[in-house]
């Protein structure tokens, strides 16, 4: 097993993250976060939510629908140009999108260039293929009463995406913000939730999932000042991803995008790149977007989206600086980074090192052992006596207490308090640390 | 106006909600959060997720996928029996759901039966019915590479839905969570999330919306304790209502839903109806399921649904108690209930007196007068202290503070902490009390 594969499964077995609908079978490109992966996520989005909206002044929240008017979709872009090229096997009808099969083509490649590859069917084996075809990776549906044998005028009047971004979502409330607020500039909206694409072919675990969680900010600024704020903007990233998130600063590699692969409205995009276990792959970015979105909707909404300097009187379209960032894709980050394999006499130990601020539990409280009664009373008052002052604490009398160490390490919680027969005498008990198995005895009145 | 239209426009005025992508002129039945809507909402569900999941040893987490295996509403029933009647009217084409437009049917209403009720067409005038059709409330979409003009075939081999209730997302995990963590009965499985219903008509503000948040438990108990648990969460519902989202006891009711009006899968269901402004309406259920969804999703996956008593060894399918609240329904209750007017000199006061625990911010600090610079830089050093201290504090220097506290009052503020000229002298700050509108000095070290 590959370190990705060794990650899927302590996810799954130890309820992490599970695939989703398993058991019917599954549901491809979608995952169940389990208890544990529950609160490590809300962990992750609640410490960006505090560092990026909370603790700052420049902030406002936003959280739009995920139906949304599908003119927000015309005045984005995405309903033209939000497409992979799919190509379909005349022989076995498989479908596939044509540059993941190919080699050395792009997403906009045409039917020509595809079939000089001379590519064979992965499925059949065959060389015969249909016309590359522009596939929208916008999930549609219908709005209303509208009914399965309805005439395609009326389904189309009706059709309705699920959005495949958050962005538009903050750009659409924008005048809103700015109509009831009245910041001053810079000022950031910042938004979490879902997004959805219909991959053609979902695939490493929870990076290239059809349903995942975004966290975005729209900065927005006065168009002359946009180096500067991108640059502010880009520490900030590297300070929540290193210092909140406990990623390395070694495994975080900025790629500044060249003019002719950045989308055509930015000026300058930043892919923060991560080393993941099967390679460097997008973890973030940070893209300078100018005024294209809200020029976008002042155009199809008839509506201005000027900002008036309060006290030069100016007014202008706000510029955009936006840090974009998935959830699952940070939450794969964090667990590649605390996965350690230990050998320890020949036997693995595994280890989830995640930051204490993150890790779903921060104490875990058992007896020595599960039989002795008096042991299993003291070790409950002892376990009442820190969930009531921290909340993250778990409860354990499975197994010896070698297992219960190994089952907590793997889940990465950075102590376990044991109550032993000295406890009860002396009212100490054992703290056993997850990362150097160093034990030491505390004072129950002192944990 | 009445009460609901007020809480409406203040919704919007002060940036709690807006209607849904309201730029493009909306999206009926969708809402957007704004800075304030958010962060109340999210105080409403963190409150509830530590409630019932966080301080508790008997809840664990889910946070599934809204995309599911099309299999979830077979086994469920939705696919076959979530529809509402729907008719059209032969002369214009408007369609409505029958139910809301006849007096004296319900929904099971059938096509004589709305004919005999001679209603005419609400939007033309005339009576000329089509046929009561069954209208499936779920959204459908197609997942994988399916194009628009694919044959009907291969379109509904890959048709999915947009779940409509949390609570398959918890049942479908079930198993996950107990081969992974060997819970003892009862336990509860806990989720929020969004849930997705085609209303024919979307009314009420965000009553009866196409998207909304839910939070539900599934409560798994032996089958002959489920009356005992049944009235352990439903004093555990009244207490989280009342204490932590300062819902009054005299507007909560409980409705005890008779055999002939309950889901055919619930021996007992109490709606706890709310006195909303426009009426009793629905604020949440608790529903007894007995074993109805575990058995549905035995028999469709073909997999084992028991669980093994271990003392006893004795194997069985749990049965399930389910509270069920809609985040926007406890939004709005929680916003009625605060909702004050009063009269002052002739003069309205608006205030949301909302609980200290859900206002989006506990304090606003703000300068006396804005132009002089001694007093702003004073409020400064204060506003950053507090906001050190609590992070949900907000600065204010619009207007003059008569304003400021009108302003404060309507969004919920309890506190308006003001530095005036003696500030500089004495270190003491005004502290002024939203309820009571009573000032008191305080010094800036004792806040």
């Amino acid at each position: 097993m590959n370190k990705l594969e060794d990650i899927v499964s302590l996810c799954k077995r130890r309820g992490f993250i599970f695939p989703g609908s398993d058991i019917y079978g599954g549901m491809a490109g979608t995952w169940d976060f389990g208890p544990l992966g529950v609160t490590l996520k809300k962990n992750l989005m609640d410490a960006w939510w505090k560092f990026f909206v909370e603790d700052r002044n420049d902030m406002y929240g936003i959280d739009a629908a995920i139906l949304m008017n599908p003119r927000t979709w015309v005045a984005s872009g995405h309903t033209a140009t939000f497409a992979d090229p799919l190509v379909e096997c005349k022989e076995c009808k498989s479908r596939f999108r044509a540059d993941k099969i190919a080699d050395g083509i792009s997403e906009s490649v045409t039917t020509e260039e595809f079939l000089a590859t001379h590519t064979k069917c992965p499925v059949c084996g065959k060389e015969n293929w249909g016309p590359i075809r522009k596939f929208n990776m916008m999930f549609s549906t219908h709005v209303g009463a509208v009914l399965p044998d309805d005439d395609q005028e009326l389904m189309s009047k009706n059709i309705a995406y699920l959005r495949p971004e958050t962005a538009q979502g903050i750009f659409t409330n924008y005048k809103n913000v700015v109509d009831t607020f009245y910041p001053n500039l810079p000022f950031g909206l910042a938004q979490q939730g879902k997004a959805f694409r219909n991959e053609i072919s979902p695939r490493d675990f929870i990076l290239r999932d059809r349903e995942c969680s975004q966290m975005e900010i729209e900065y927005f600024v006065a168009p002359d000042t946009w180096e500067d704020n991108f640059e502010k903007m880009r520490t900030l990233q590297h300070d929540f991803l290193t210092n909140i998130c406990g990623l390395h600063a070694e495994n975080i590699h900025e790629l500044e995008v060249p003019a002719e692969d950045r989308a055509h409205y930015s000026k300058r995009t930043i892919d923060f790149m991560f080393d993941y276990p099967n390679g460097k792959e997008e973890l973030m970015g940070l893209a300078y977007r100018t005024d294209f979105d809200l020029a976008n909707i002042a155009r199809e909404s008839g509506k201005s989206m000027e900002y008036r300097d309060k006290i030069t009187g100016e007014t202008f379209i706000p510029h955009v600086i936006e840090p974009s960032i998935g959830v699952e894709r940070l939450f794969l980050a964090v667990l590649a980074t605390a996965y350690t394999e230990e050998d320890i006499d020949g036997e693995k130990r595994t280890i989830l090192k995640l930051p204490e601020n993150l890790s779903p539990y921060k104490f875990c409280v058992s007896p020595l052992l599960k039989n002795k009664p008096e042991l299993v009373e003291k070790a409950h008052e002892v376990y009442d006596k820190l969930k009531n002052k921290y909340t993250f604490v778990t409860w354990d009398d499975s197994g010896n207490i070698g297992k219960r160490y190994r089952k907590q390490d793997e889940i990465g919680t950075p102590k376990c308090v044991v109550v032993d027969f000295d406890t009860l005498s002396d009212d100490t008990v054992t703290v056993r640390d997850r990362d150097t198995t160093k034990q030491i005895r505390v004072k129950i009145s002192d944990l």
